[in-house]
C-alpha cells in the first residue's frame, strides 16, 4: 500500500510548522492587543446548525459525517434509489465538519448567552472544512483566525477591525488593500433594479465574478429570472468603485445615477437613491474616515478601497463587507485571491433563538497569508527552533554517563538530546547538521575519567575541552 | 431552534481556554526541552489509512465522512439493503477523522522519508476523533499530545518518554503511577498457554479488564475459542504486578512458574519461561533501573509499577507498553483512567511500505489532565489573560480622541480596548469588571479640554488625573 493523503489536504513538516506558528503568533497577538479573548468550538456541529447558513452552494460544500454503527437503520423504510443522494443524507448523517468560525460562533453565543458579559469580543484559530474542488491557494482544510464583536451595533468596532487588518499586515510585512462595500448598498441596488426581495441573490451572484467573470454571472441570473435590462443596469451601478476620500467628497455618490426612466418603484416612481442606500454610503464615509484619520494614518500600510461589487459569498452579512488583498502595485504578487474578509450580520444568532443582537468580525486566511509570504520571501530568516545541545552516543557506558549531563543541561532551561543509538560518528553528526543543532558534545571514555568535555560550536566549527561542570556556562 | 452541538463534545470559554493552554503550553515546552521537533498532519485521512491499525472495535469508533456530492453514485448497481451498513461504507466514503496520532504519523514517515532525518523526534499536538460512549472524562473530541522517536530501536528512547511524562506531570504537580509491560512478556504468556499465535486477542482482551471485569474478558475469550483451563492460567499469569525493584533483584521472575504440565509448547515439551518473554522482561529491567538510578531519581516525582495485566488496546504495538494514571495513594483523586500512554512499534511504518523502522512513543491526554487539575484546584490562580485598559465611552466626539490614545497604548505593547458603544455608565463599567480589567481610563469633554484623563485602578479603587502623555508610564 502506497500511503496517500485526501486531496486539497497537506501535512506539515517541522519547517513549515515554525512559518505558520510565526503567522498565528502574529495574529493572535494583535487580538489580544485589541482586547479580544479566545474560545474555542468543536469541530462538528450538528447539520441543522449549518445548513442554510451558506447559501446553497455551501450547503452542498458542507462536509457531512456518516452516523456510526447501523446507520442505514434510520432510513430503513425509505426507498433509498428514490430518495437519492440528496434525500438520504439526513436520515444517514447529523453532523457536520464547520464550514467557518462565524456561524459556530453565533451559535454558542446563544448557547451561552447567561455567562456572556456583551458586547463580547472573541478571537478563534481553528480549522474549518470545505469540500471545494482543490487549486492553488485553495484548501479543504484550511486555518481561519477570527476576532468578531457581538452585541454592539457601533461602527467603531468596524474601525477597530480595520486597524488590526492594518496592525497583522504590516507586522507581516504585507503591502494590502482593503475593499469595502456594504450589503446595505446592494440591497439600494437591488431596489433599483426592481427586485428589493433579490438582494441575496444578486451578491451571491456578483460574488462570483473574479471565479466566473461578467458571462457566467449574467447567465447565473437569467437562470434565476433576471431580465437582460436588469443585468445590464446591475452591471452599471457594481462597476462603481473609488477611494474613501471621493466618497467623503461626494464624488462616488454623485457616479451612482439612475437616469433610466424604465426603472419604476413599485409604487410607480422613478427610482431615486434610495435610504437604505444612503445609510449603507453614510456607514462607508464613517468608517473610511475613522480609519484614514490623520492620527490613525491605516491608509500608511493598507489602501482602502470602495469596491461596489464586492458582495461576500455568505447569506448572514447585512451591513459592512470587506476583503483583503495584496496590494499588486505595491509588490510583485501573483496572489489575487483575498487573504482576509468579513462584515456585519444583524441577524446571525436569530435564527438559534437570540434576536436583535448585532456582531461583527473579521477572517484571517493563515493559509494563504502563508503562501503569500512564501513567494514574497517575508519570512524573517532567524525564525526556527530546535535542540541547542546534542550529545554524541558512544556506547551504553558513554550513553548512561551523558544521560545525567543532559538532565542538567535541561534544568537549566536548555533543549537538549543525547543520539539514542551508539552509530557512526559520520552519522551521528550529519543528524546534527541536518537539524541545525548549534553545539554538539563529546563524551568518550577518556573524558569520563578526566571529568570533561569535548563541546564543538557546529557554527564556527571551533572545539574545546572543558570541565564537566562548565558545560551550561559555555553555551 | 434551540441549538445544541454534538454529544461527547464541548465547547471552551475564555476562561477554560487560558487554563487548557497552560497544559498545552507546559507539555510542548518540556517536548521542545527534550529535542522533539513539530508536525501537523490532516484531520481527515483516507479511510484505508486508519482501518484495521485499532482492531475491530477501533474500526468501528472511526468516524467516517460521506462523499461529497452525489455519493450514492458509487453503489449504483449494488443491492444496498443487501450490502447493509457494513457493506456500503466503503462505497459511500473514503475519508475518516483521525482516530489518533500515531498512525498519521507513520504515514507521514513513509510519505516523506526522503526529506527525514532518522531517527526522527517529532511532537504533534493536534485533536481525535472517536465514537466512543461518551461519559465523564471521556469525549468523541479530545486533544492527544503526542511524541514518538521513529528510527531508532534503542532503549535509551523509552528512558527519555519517561522522563518527560515526570517531567510533565511535576510541571503540573499531579503526583502519578506509570504502569509498564511489554508485548514480549504478553507474548510469552501467549505461548505459556500454549497459543503463541494469539498474544493480540490477549491482549485486546485483558486490556478491558477494567471496563468490563474479569468475568467479561473470560466470556470475550471462550467466545473466541479459549478454553476455561487456558483463561485460568491465563489470569494466574497476568495478575503479577512488581515493583521495578523487584523486577531488578529477580523477585518478579521468580513468581513467574510454569508447574501445570497441561500446557505443552507445540513440539511437546513442557513450556519454559521463552525467549520473547525474557527479552521483555530484560528490557523492562534495562528500562527502570535507567529511569530509577540515583542521578536521575524519577521515583521521586513518579512511581513506576510493572503491572503484567496491562496490556493497551491498540493493535500496533510490539515492545514496551505504559500507562499512567493519577497516584491515588499521593492525592484524594476520584479520577480512574489513564492520562498518558504509549508503546513500541516495529512495524507500524511496514503496512505503508517502509520495513524494519522501529517506533516508540506516548500520548499526554489533554483533556484529562484538564479535568484532574479541575478536581484537585491545581490551576494556578495567576492564569488569566485579558484587556489591560479599558476607555469609557462617552459619546463620538470623546470616542475619537480616544481611538488616538487607544492606538498608542497598543503601539507600546499594551492590551488595551474602547468600550465600542455610548452605553450607560454603569453598564461599562460592569463590563470592565466582567472581563477583569486592571484599569479604566474617563476621557471626558472636560478631561479633553484640559489635556488630562482620569486613571482608575479596578484593584485598588483608587482614581487619578494624569496629563495625557503621561498614561503609558502610569500602567
Amino acid at each position: 500500500m502506497k500511503p496517500s493523503i485526501p486531496k486539497g489536504t497537506r501535512d506539515f513538516s517541522p519547517q513549515e510548522m515554525v512559518k505558520r506558528n510565526y503567522i498565528f503568533d502574529t495574529i493572535r497577538s494583535v487580538f489580544k492587543l485589541y482586547g479580544y479573548l479566545p474560545i474555542e468550538t468543536p469541530s462538528m456541529e450538528n447539520l441543522d446548525t449549518l445548513m442554510g447558513k451558506y447559501g446553497e452552494e455551501g450547503d452542498r460544500l458542507i462536509f457531512k459525517i456518516l452516523n456510526s454503527g447501523d446507520y442505514l437503520e434510520g432510513a430503513k423504510d425509505k426507498d433509498i434509489k428514490e430518495l437519492g443522494s440528496k434525500g438520504l443524507t439526513k436520515y444517514i448523517s447529523e453532523k457536520a465538519l464547520r464550514y467557518d468560525l462565524t456561524v459556530p460562533f453565533a451559535r454558542y453565543v446563544v448557547m451561552h448567552q447567561n455567562d456572556i458579559t456583551f458586547p463580547f469580543k472573541r478571537y478563534q484559530i481553528q480549522p474549518v472544512w470545505r469540500a471545494d474542488r482543490p487549486q492553488k491557494g485553495r484548501y479543504r482544510e484550511f486555518y481561519q483566525c477570527d476576532a468578531d464583536v457581538i452585541g454592539s451595533p457601533s461602527l467603531l468596532n468596524e474601525v477597530e477591525l480595520i486597524k488590526i487588518i492594518n496592525d497583522v499586515f504590516s507586522r507581516l510585512s504585507i503591502p494590502v488593500v482593503i475593499k469595502i462595500n456594504n450589503r446595505k448598498v446592494l440591497q439600494g441596488i437591488a431596489e433599483a433594479i426592481g427586485l428589493p426581495d433579490r438582494m441575496i441573490d444578486i451578491a451571491m451572484a456578483i460574488d462570483k465574478l473574479d471565479k466566473i467573470g461578467v458571462g457566467g454571472v449574467a447567465m447565473e441570473l437569467e437562470a434565476k429570472g433576471f431580465t437582460k435590462r436588469q443585468i445590464d443596469k446591475l452591471w452599471e451601478l457594481v462597476k462603481i468603485l473609488g477611494t474613501v476620500a471621493e466618497l467623503i467628497d461626494g464624488k462616488v455618490q454623485s457616479r451612482i445615477k439612475f437616469p433610466d426612466t424604465s426603472f419604476l418603484t413599485k409604487s410607480g416612481e422613478q427610482f431615486e437613491p434610495s435610504v437604505i442606500m444612503g445609510e449603507g454610503l453614510n456607514e462607508m464615509i464613517y468608517i473610511g474616515s475613522a480609519s484614514i484619520g490623520e492620527e490613525n494614518a491605516v491608509e500608511k500600510n493598507c489602501r482602502i478601497q470602495l469596491d461596489i461589487s464586492l458582495a461576500r459569498g455568505l447569506n448572514y452579512y447585512t451591513g459592512t463587507i470587506l476583503e483583503v488583498k495584496v496590494d499588486q502595485t505595491k509588490c510583485r504578487s501573483e496572489f489575487s485571491s483575498s487573504i482576509c474578509g468579513g462584515g456585519r450580520y444583524d441577524d446571525l444568532t436569530g435564527v438559534f433563538g437570540l434576536q436583535n443582537v448585532s456582531g461583527v468580525g473579521i477572517s484571517f486566511g493563515a493559509d494563504r497569508i502563508y503562501d503569500v509570504m512564501e513567494e514574497l520571501n517575508l519570512f524573517p530568516t532567524d525564525v526556527t527552533t530546535s535542540t541547542k545541545v546534542m550529545f554524541v552516543n558512544f556506547g551504553d557506558n558513554e550513553a548512561k554517563h551523558c544521560l545525567a549531563l543532559v538532565d542538567k543541561l535541561r534544568r537549566a532551561g536548555i533543549s537538549s538530546e543525547l543520539y539514542p543509538d551508539a552509530a557512526k560518528f559520520k552519522k551521528q553528526m550529519s543528524y546534527a547538521d541536518d537539524k541545525k543543532i548549534a553545539y554538539v558534545v563529546f563524551v568518550g571514555a577518556d573524558e569520563i575519567s578526566k571529568g570533561i568535555v569535548k563541546l564543538k560550536n557546529m557554527a564556527s566549527g571551533e572545539e574545546k575541552e572543558i570541565p564537566e561542570d562548565k558545560l551550561i556556562e559555555s553555551i
